[in-house]
């Protein structure tokens, strides 16, 4: 489902950066800016198996290992493929290509890798170029990540059906996840988070042996990767009926998301949205226990451009997707977070999320 | 499962490195080895959130954004750990606490952190010194590491109940992973691969929606974590009757792996352990169909020293985890191959990978 000319297009649009900085060309390792120039697949977290070169010139070069060049060669158009040889070097080929002045990923780059590097180029920071345009979507990217969450709504719904109290974190993850793989899943945005009672207030919890029962609440964070591009969505649902203050909490929570929902749009930065979510959550008094920002975009990355955080001053512009999830985390009580991922549109925000928001006790 | 003292141990042999060269202390920003350090659990992928100082006179500090706290609060007993205020950066805390003369993780700081960080220390490159120190297991990772792989071991056993002609790849991906976390996987060592057919030569190969019969060969490719460590294994199954030049790689991949696992003992070079594979692979024709190294390291991470590639000088020795994981890959036909996990003992090696390696049709 390969769109003739679309790296092309990109690639196009970095080198106008590369030009207009005097560069002669830049290098690209960073596996996520890699695939959004080329189309290039790549395994979460490996890294090191290739690197790319986009010249001046237009000459651009993909150079890879024998490990990923079957799947390169099938999938890569628009650049040229290039496999070193059994026992070469990515950057001893590199200099064969690359000129004297070199834009380099300054955030991604180790620096042992550039004290290597400095040896044979001059090297000029590329400032998140790349990350920067990642952050404004095309059409063709927004449906990826539509269909992506949409996978993740459809497997919750399954996955829900089977959910009742005494089953362990670790057999709702089973029931989650085999329905996100049923519904096309090529692997997942990142470590599915499920945790309960008190282990909700570990904002990165993993899933454990931990029964949950009782009223506990249990916050699943969850996300999937299809046709490349990252879902991200939380829903806290409740095994037995809740205790009040966990009723309370949800309310405000929702409270808080909806607001934000509300009044994303172009031109807010990232902090007055932040700030949106956060004054409510402050206003119910529960403002110490809302410990991170509201959200963050999600693309190629789950992670990525823009920042909707107390810090972000860079204002929202149409076509950016961002999560709105704020949350409430009591020690030893619990916590709850709700997250939707929205499309920011010209006139205000679009929810990309279906799974309800109302309040489940199973 | 916390063993009182077992990180300040750690921290310790550590600190023996920092004072013998002089520097202050040292700040530590790899996941995995703050992991390796404190016991502070982390999200593969996730960066950001901690920092670790260890300091020459023993006052190391875990600082840690209100993300990361609760967990950590509850996890973490041999060091100090320290939540920074909403709104104030790690960095800036770190200031408080470290001296000038600085140890650093030069293949994990990037370049942009360095230029910030070297305002105010002094910098000075660990060398990979924790890296070398997790590629040496104790008794105690070691048991993690099995108890890792007796539960990927346990799920293919289960999963394989229901393998059939007609299933596509993600269907195979939802039963083995259905099965890992029914196991125990608290998550995954990376994304599952799953690759038949003709994209059984894609090394990295994700699972997709393609359905597998006709004696096209699946090579599952997966591992998990438990108790915070990773196991990893291969193993490649045919849906239908194979082709007989399939049968054939098999048998070579299988006696190359076999040779390999025979030949394994603490002395021998990285790069030695390679050989004694790819010889056998070589001497029956498929030398250039095997385009990667025979193995790596595992422990925290999937991929950690040592390495047992061509390239790698370094002797193995008793307490190394590593995969053996030769392969042939046919443009166009399929790919195979097999990996178990062995521990480097005194006098040889010990399999940890208990499925079969038989060749299975199903």
């Amino acid at each position: 489902m390969r769109m003739i000319g679309l790296y092309r297009k990109r690639l196009d649009a970095f080198r106008g950066y590369v030009e207009r900085n005097g560069f002669d060309g830049a290098l690209v390792i960073n596996s996520e800016n890699i695939y959004y120039l080329t189309g290039s697949p790549f395994v979460i977290g490996s890294s090191g198996g290739k690197l790319l070169y986009v010249s001046k010139e237009g000459a651009d070069s993909l150079i890879v290992t024998g490990l990923d060049y079957d799947e390169a060669h099938d999938k890569v158009k628009d650049v040229e493929l290039v496999k070193i040889a059994w026992g070469e070097k990515l950057f001893e080929r590199l200099k064969k290509v690359a000129g004297k002045r070199l834009g380099f990923e300054e955030n991604f780059v180790s620096s042992s890798l550039k004290d290597s590097l400095r040896k044979d180029y001059e090297l000029k920071p590329l400032k998140g170029t790349l990350e920067k345009m990642r952050a404004v979507k095309d059409a063709g990217e927004v449906a990826k990540i539509e269909e992506s969450q949409k996978a993740a709504d459809r497997a919750l719904e399954k996955a829900s059906k089977v959910f009742k109290e005494g089953m362990s974190e670790l057999e709702i993850a089973s029931e989650l996840e085999y329905n996100l793989r049923r519904e096309g899943a090529e692997s997942y945005a990142f470590e599915c988070l499920v945790a309960s009672g008190y282990r909700g207030t570990y904002t990165h919890g993993m899933p454990t042996k931990k029964k949950v029962g009782g009223g506990e609440q249990v916050v699943m964070d969850f996300g999937v990767k299809v046709s490349g591009y990252c879902s991200d969505m939380t829903r806290t649902i409740f095994f037995g009926k809740p205790k009040e203050e966990m009723v309370k909490i949800y309310q405000v929570v929702l409270e808080s998301q909806e607001a934000a929902l509300r009044a994303a749009k172009p031109g807010m930065k990232g902090k007055e949205l932040d700030a949106v979510a956060r004054r409510i959550i402050e206003g119910k008094g529960y403002g110490q226990y809302f410990g991170h920002g509201l959200g963050h975009g999600v693309g190629i990355a789950v992670h990525e451009e823009p920042g909707v955080r107390p810090s972000a001053e860079e204002k929202l512009v149409p076509w950016n997707v961002v999560t709105i999830e704020p949350g409430i985390y009591i020690p030893k009580l619990g916590g709850v977070r709700i997250e939707d991922m929205i499309l920011i549109t010209e006139k205000g925000s679009r929810d990309l999320t279906g799974f309800s928001k109302e309040l489940m006790v199973f």
